[in-house]
């Protein structure tokens, strides 16, 4: 085990901290821990080797599900850690049904959520104004983040909108968009020479005092706690949008599994407050095979390498909280190719939905699971479009 | 007077047009006209060789503002020409206390509009809605319209929703980015030389029985009135989110004046309705001197060119619309210069706001009326930022 910096917050103020929030716990031995930062993830099972992200735990849950007099990811503020945190205005975004496009495809029902309408334009926003909040809290110098554009661009803004210092680690393949989004805000922009070599900076860093908002370890557990628990109000908000009885299956660009493991925490604690009956069932979508392997049996300490265009969601390693949100959920990993998501970038605009590629390889994962008889053409699919069209870089008339 | 191609709707469903809309009226001389689509604007200016655009008149305005039931743009129905339009999610965009950036320029109050969280990034969304479903409603073999960027997109994505033809009219100059954006949704970009022959192209359309979503005229009159209309609702949305107490002085990029106009129509009825005792001053952003000529005597059939890296509020000719909205709310035309500009932009970004450079454009036209104490520092100012930082085109590492 390694000698992990974890702070446990000395300033807490009784009116934004959630009063019912009693603790952590860790998602794969249920370990229980005290109100903390726990950038390593559960500490048994990191001196286990098999590291685990960890979650926040609630003396009890909310007897209503959103805030009817507010709007954004404040509705659902009793639901969080921090009741108050630095907004940019993020959430309430819109959940459109494409109706022509489902008829299409032969599905009773598709649904888009557009997460694109978040403030930096992705459902990163969702995250990082807890993060930075909770970065704050505890006095950190700044925040520190590995990122391939959209979780960097948005951490940066948040810092930005807080007086927080930040640097985003990235590696040379960051494009020129996200590097401008980046860099206007004030933070500072490390290149790293690969992927493994940005955990190295962001943990060096974390050593320094700096507040890390992403993994470092390899094999990865998830983002910080704080703030992947934002995700959750995209499963409240998708109650609200569509009712119970249209939360089927939803798919999910799926990288390190935050947004997965968000959605599934949310669904579960409404199913735990009797809001719903069952889990609709997550299906993440990736562009080469990684978390299809582990569900094969292959270890999650492997790395699994692969080429694809869909920047937001390369990466060679998988987080076992990918993994838990998909098997308690009964969903499943549908890898696409790319070729094939280019085609559906252009078929869902053609029905009047712009997605960042990463985005549009969500209709390419449910086309996959029609074309193997895998999804009940009678049942409703919900397609998270985690970032618009403005987000791929265009070279030469094309997305790269 | 030109063959202007009137049409008259013969198919209204009584369920989606709003039944209080009794007919139109010129803005400049008030002459009423039966409900129809007037893209020459008033007859009878335009005999006159005076043109001018006209605006639908209703019998009776709503006893609410917004309908609580509803988000988006829908909370404000009972206000616009048509109950029901195309929708993509568009209004209910966020309006956020910028308080450190207000202590840094010394004004009381700074809040931002933020535009750039609709569908397909700015609040064009808001008058595209209205334009294809007007157009579906008459039964038009398609749409076209002359952009530079922005509506092109946002009119794109609408028809292709729509399952309506389109064709967006451009010059060489168009981003690719937004030739991106475009030509994904199916619709055929045309290009023209500049920008005179782009409504030369959309005037022998338009006679075709293309439904013409903008201007064709030299001296131009507003877009389409059923679209402009919505643009109403983000005054609507100002009043719902800041109270009229904080509404003193709003900063608008500016081309043509559409949204100026639907800003000075929205709170003209919030007046005329009993919600508001006076109309906030609308300040009118220009990166060369057009509008502050007009207003300074010169005359609105000249031209008036620049040059600016601020491509969605660059353009040579000036409206009625423009100079009437201003005019009648006490405001003013302000004009920037594009290095003020860039500096900004990044001043923005390192508060949390991350925008178009041509929105970005409305803080230095603040700071040029505080230099020239032409605005008290106790009042607020709400910027409205059209679209996101995105929607520049980054050669180089730099917007161009």
């Amino acid at each position: 085990m390694m000698g992990a910096p974890v702070r446990t917050s000395e300033r807490r103020d009784p009116d934004v901290i959630n009063p019912w929030l009693t603790g952590f716990s860790c998602i794969r031995c249920q370990m229980e821990l005290p109100v903390g930062d726990y950038p390593e993830g559960c500490p048994i099972c990191l001196s286990r080797g098999t590291p685990a992200s960890v979650r926040p735990v609630y003396g009890r849950l909310p007897d209503v599900v959103g805030n009817p007099q507010k709007r954004g990811m404040a509705r659902y503020a009793d639901w969080l850690p921090y009741r108050q945190w630095t907004s940019l205005g993020e959430g309430s975004t819109s959940c459109i049904s494409a109706q022509p496009l489902a008829d299409h495809m032969g599905m009773a029902g598709i649904f888009i959520k557009n997460e694109g309408q978040n403030p930096s334009g992705s459902h990163k926003d969702r995250v990082s104004g807890l993060t930075v909040t909770r970065a704050c809290d505890v006095g950190a110098r700044g925040i520190v983040a590995a990122s391939s554009g959209n979780a960097g661009a948005s951490l940066a803004l948040y810092a930005a909108a807080a007086g927080l210092r930040c640097s985003i680690v990235a590696t040379p393949a960051l494009q020129p968009l996200h590097r401008r989004a980046i860099t206007a805000t004030g933070a500072r922009l490390i290149t790293a020479g690969d992927s493994l070599e940005r955990w190295k900076t962001v943990e060096r860093m974390a050593r320094e005092g700096w507040f890390p908002a992403t993994n470092y370890l390899a094999p990865p557990v998830g983002s910080n706690a704080f703030g992947v628990e934002g995700l959750k109000t995209l499963a409240f908000e998708l109650f609200e949008d569509l009712g119970a009885e249209r939360l089927d299956a939803i798919f999910v660009p799926t990288s390190r599994g935050d947004l997965l493991w968000g959605l599934f925490q949310g669904f579960h604690q409404l199913r735990e407050a009797g809001f719903i009956a069952t889990l609709p069932r997550l299906f993440a979508i990736e562009p080469f095979p990684r978390i299809s392997r582990i569900l094969a049996g292959e270890s999650l300490d492997g790395s699994y390498p692969g080429s694809t265009s869909l920047y937001s969601i390369a990466g060679s390693t998988v987080t076992y909280q990918a993994v838990e949100a998909i098997r308690r959920s009964h969903g499943d990993a549908v890898t696409v190719v790319d070729a094939d998501v280019h085609r559906d970038f252009e078929l869902l605009a053609q029905y009047g939905f712009y997605l960042e590629l990463s985005s549009a390889a969500t209709l390419t994962g449910l086309r996959t699971l029609i074309e193997h008889g895998a999804i009940a053409r009678e049942s409703c699919a919900v397609l998270i479009a985690t970032s618009h069209g403005y987000k791929d870089q265009i070279v030469d008339g094309a997305a790269r």
